[in-house]
């Protein structure tokens, strides 16, 4: 049953329609693995356990009945525990909410139950998304499920640990400063972060208005693909939601990409990267290299100052959405946000104006550079997943340093509103690891405004170039630390 | 001659070219309405005469040879003093910038002098630009042609009194809140505040970055249209300039407006307007109506918070553009200016944010009402032009008043980035007017980014379906004056 859990949405679907597994005994054995795992890996806040069987058996009845609602008909779904759920806490990873639940779905949780998928439950996250590295101070650690002394990265971190061990068949992240594709790339799974607008944030608590956006999170490109056709359209109650065409993600995924021209930023992406990481998503370049797309030298001498002043403009958003509330109760927040916040709101107008000047510049120079290249390619994360130990809340020097580092290659993209994806492209041997097999590495491939499309296509060749798709390694490692 | 001085930039250039007047002549004259005008008007800081002339004699021999660049060649155009001519004095209207001078010209200088037009001055306007009532404190008042005890509106006053009198045969002026509209309504002439990045302000001294825009002022539509055929384009030196296409602006501009279909605001737009003003407006409402232009009721319920917010962002951005300076030169800053940099310095990062967040409520709404409407008819400015002596420097009650009453219809406008254009529409009688015919008002019509050519259409039917467009019962009145 554990290959089940394993699979790929498209596979899943196929054995579900096969009569090889029962939608009821999908969501059994996905609610025992969640036993199984949580332990160790504390991914989740909330468990739908019964409304998840009383879905399974409806979908059994529907899918029996010849009602099929396509692919997600049945799938077992995380959502990050922002993402508003009816008459169901969200907690966002504070304290504030835990007795008072939404009264209305997120835009995206309407999406996915109109496509049959089931809540199976809600994960573990940083406090109010903020943060890369710090634990919960509420909730507690997730743990990195190929090494559980180490952060499964963050904010989306539960999301993460929980499609990468199978507790789920797909999961909803948030990411305003690389909170989809940081979790992705340590964990070792598929994250997107969309276009800005793409996907309505409707019903998910906000970070930074300027900056929010919400994506899947899969164990493969395809299921992304699958997601994004659920997901993207237009929605009007999302005041940054824009009217742009809905491709189908999944078709033409397995265009070649011979031709295609993508960039190699000469400036900040591959810079303070780790050499093992480097090495490794240098290889993952030739692997697309083989596959004929054209590797160009980009220049981007604004991305430093981009990385820079794209944190202002989230301490700021921040701080304002967070103001009354911080006045109000600043003792039942955590010391790590709580320093974010105050951070934000002491800065000045001024400060704010001068950052959008900066996002003007890289965004005219992230223009020109897609004039050449149909994509950026980088490494996500500049290192493998540190150990919890070095980011407790007291915030010493490396947790200072390890946290901007951990962000310099995602925050930048979210300054920019451009979509980008994380695709596992190996591991690297760290010292101090348990894990046998190494820490998995993220490749992010960053296009123009509306490109997912492209972005698919090219994980998706590099994908099946490379033997990282198959999970089992990593399957067979937590299996070990079990 | 003065006929040809209120004559259409496409009339002049034809008298040229059937020989009937020469470009020395056309110089000369302007020449000489300058020198006539000038003691009343005090329209210009800057008069080109001897370049002037010379450039007059080279269109001359180009004309006499055979070259012909169009209907702009030879053409007296007149700048505000804001936009950069290499080598001479850029003011601002300021005290700052007498000694020095830019070292390249504004993208739009080289631009009109690749078409032939020759830059016969630099236009009066309020310090830096920011302001639509008081007085420049550095190089007086300009007055208004129809009533030089009242003001001619501002910022772009001095452009919009050159035009109208024949200073010139088109303008340029810059608009962050109105101060194109506001000039050519209450002066009574047609003034185009294009999209946002439509028209570069390369070489523009900045107000605010968010909301600045450069535009034609002009007597006539069809000269606006020809001004912007030579002005529109992207530059890669204007961080907000878009890679749009062109159109040209002339072609179709006769076309019926039968079946367009334009809204009438419920909220803010004809709120507080003087009712002789309202009444003016509401007859050329009527006139486009009868032309078999649909009219549309709109909501806009959040247009006065949209209002409120310009402020705040014209302010930030201002402040933060200053800020330097004006810790260093405090003094140096006239009283009115000064106070609102200081208030724009004071705000926080929050406030700034908090403005944001409605810009992007208010723009929703308006793409959701353009959905339904090609344009959106007002006021240009809800009262005609007020007595200079109501906004001394003093800063009084009525003052106070007057100045968000004067933007209340252009400033929300600026916020969304969205091109607008003012026309002359009739005349209000006032009490203490020496004004024989009565003072303009301005119809603004407002539509969708990218839309100018819609604009024009519709502007161009209402200018020849009305009798506002023959400007010799104002030309008259001026030598009433004289």
């Amino acid at each position: 049953m554990d290959d089940i859990l394993d699979a790929s949405i498209a596979q899943i679907a196929t054995q579900i329609r096969k009569r090889e597994i029962s939608p009821v005994e999908l969501i059994e054995a996905t609610l025992e693995k969640i036993d199984q795992c949580e332990p160790q890996l504390n991914a989740f806040i909330t468990v739908f356990r019964e409304e998840s069987l009383e879905s399974a058996r409806r979908v059994e009845a529907e899918i029996g009945n010849g009602k099929d609602l396509g692919p997600l008909h049945g799938m077992p779904i995380a959502l990050k525990d922002i993402i508003y759920v009816e008459g169901t806490r969200s907690t966002a990873g504070s304290n504030f909410f835990s007795d008072e639940s939404p009264q209305f779905n997120a835009a995206l949780v309407a999406k996915l139950r109109a496509a049959g998928a089931i809540i199976i439950g809600k994960t573990n996250l940083h406090e109010f998304a903020f943060g890369v590295t710090t634990e919960n101070p509420h909730f507690g650690a997730t743990a990195n499920p190929w090494d559980t002394a180490r952060v499964p990265g963050g904010s989306s971190g539960g999301s993460a640990a929980a499609v990468v061990v199978g507790c789920c068949a797909g999961a909803l992240g948030s990411d305003t400063g690389g909170s989809i594709r940081i979790p992705a790339a340590v964990c070792g799974h598929v994250g997107l972060k969309p276009t800005f607008g793409r996907i309505s944030v409707h019903g998910v608590l906000a970070l930074a208005q300027s900056l929010d956006t919400v994506g899947p999170m899969c164990r493969y490109v395809h299921d992304v693909a699958l997601m994004m056709n659920c997901l993207a359209g237009y929605d009007s109650r999302d005041v940054h939601s824009e009217n742009q065409p809905v491709p189908d993600y999944t078709d033409g995924l397995e265009q070649p990409v011979r031709g295609r021209r993508t960039g190699i930023p000469k400036q900040h992406f591959f810079e303070n990267v780790d050499p093992e990481v480097e090495r490794i998503v240098g290889e993952a370049v030739k692997v697309l290299e083989g596959l004929g797309v054209e590797i160009v030298e980009l220049d981007l001498p604004s991305a430093p100052a981009g990385h820079e002043v794209t944190l202002t403009l989230l301490t700021a958003e921040a701080g304002e959405f967070h103001q009354e509330r911080l006045a109000a109760h600043r003792g039942d927040y955590g010391v790590d946000v709580r320093e974010l916040l105050e951070d934000g709101l002491a800065l000045s107008a001024t400060d704010y104006v001068k950052a959008v000047r900066v996002r003007e510049i890289v965004r005219r120079e992230f223009s020109q550079a897609f004039e050449e290249v149909d994509c950026i390619l980088s490494p996500t994360a500049p290192i493998a997943a540190p150990l919890r130990s070095t980011h407790d809340l007291s915030g010493g020097s490396e947790s200072n340093r390890i946290r901007p580092r951990l962000t310099r290659n995602t925050r930048l993209i979210n300054l920019l509103g451009l979509p980008s994806i994380s695709v596992p492209c190996g591991f690297v041997q760290v010292e101090n690891s348990d894990s046998e097999v190494g820490l998995p590495v993220g490749l992010q491939i960053t296009g123009p405004w509306w490109s997912e499309k492209t972005l698919l296509q090219v994980a998706h060749a590099y994908e099946r170039a490379t033997p990282w798709h198959t999970m089992n390694v990593k399957r067979d490692t937590f299996s070990i630390d079990n």
